[in-house]
């Protein structure tokens, strides 16, 4: 058994969403919940960024003080007892490094900025987003069960890919498209939900 | 950047080298350095665990008193903040996941045992053997640039893979496989050595 689970929103807060709050730009409150394209969705973020005369390491330093969601720690201690998790995110790594070692340093595949000189933010390299994929696929391909969590519509694939999905908290979009799939509330809801996961399959777990 | 690690020789000593210690069952002592072909060695040490009827559970708790080697844990926390982490190794969950835990809960790829109704190990799953290439080339798809530290014969190929490959007190055989590659004693070397790597990478970090 791996577990592979999404990042924001399933674990912490939106850290976009954290960020308009504390540059006070709201068109940097908007996440691939409201704009599903990522691309239109990251060139708006960058183009407001720029407007605004801020850089990398200003936007890193307001998340790394993004708090993860009460209960997290002690959940993926909980689940990293039942085998490896890989936390797969379409947040940059330079985002979100600090808050995934608060959550336990566990292993984080997401995208990454381009800077310039001036540590201003001119793109970014997708090595996750259409890639992921094929990662997770080679997961099957090992042998083991795939549990995946996931709440929003970029999700959708790897919760697809996966023997086991769940759909934690997820938005309407994602509900659609994957009608009666498991969706849980809460951590509760969601060791409970693995647990009978992990019981269905106690003879055959990777 | 992604980091690629074996567990037993490069963070932790041999897991059946300590059980034939505990046990007192000198065939125990054999590893993958000295017999190359897995299979074989598996097999001897299953039977030589039957015929002193020991059970999964009996091996399992003299593996989980296993200490890391000094220094290991440090430099593990080091090397996460420069990149995710994965363990692959050969060895077994059953056997190494309390260690891994004291290593700091990274993901560890291993096989699995398989036992009768009384708990008694009658063969194993081969999860990793032979199919974990395909997890790392799928890492190397995505666009990560592969660190792979590893110390015996069975770590070749992954090495091989590895853009970066890293011999940490190499067997003979493994050394005489890869001349040219290179090889560090200890955690200061290899640190020194991964160091290097990320100044080299610095532009082109995945």
């Amino acid at each position: 058994m791996i577990f592979v689970t999404d990042l924001e929103g399933v674990l912490i807060p939106e850290i976009w969403v954290e960020i308009a709050d504390k540059t006070g730009i709201p068109e940097l409150r908007l996440t691939t919940h409201e704009v599903e394209d990522f691309e239109t969705l990251m060139a708006a973020r960058i183009k407001a960024l720029a407007a605004h005369g801020l850089k990398l390491a200003d936007v890193a330093r307001i998340a790394q003080d993004v708090m993860p969601f009460a209960g997290s720690i002690e959940f993926l201690s909980w689940l990293r007892r039942k085998g490896p998790i890989l936390v797969v995110s379409d947040t940059f790594t330079e985002l979100a490094d600090e808050i995934i070692m608060r959550l336990g340093g566990y292993p984080l595949f997401a995208n990454r900025f381009e800077t310039d000189g001036g540590g201003r933010i001119v793109g970014y390299k997708l090595r996750i987003r259409g890639q992921k994929d094929r990662m997770i696929v080679s997961l099957k391909d090992i042998g083991y069960h795939l549990v995946a969590i996931g709440d929003g519509f970029n999700d959708l694939s790897m919760l697809k890919i996966a023997h086991h999905p769940i759909l934690f908290n997820p938005s309407p979009q994602l509900s659609a498209k994957l009608p009666g799939q498991p969706a849980v509330r809460d951590y509760v809801e969601l060791k409970k939900h693995i647990e009978q996961i992990l019981r269905a399959n106690k003879n055959d777990m990777a």
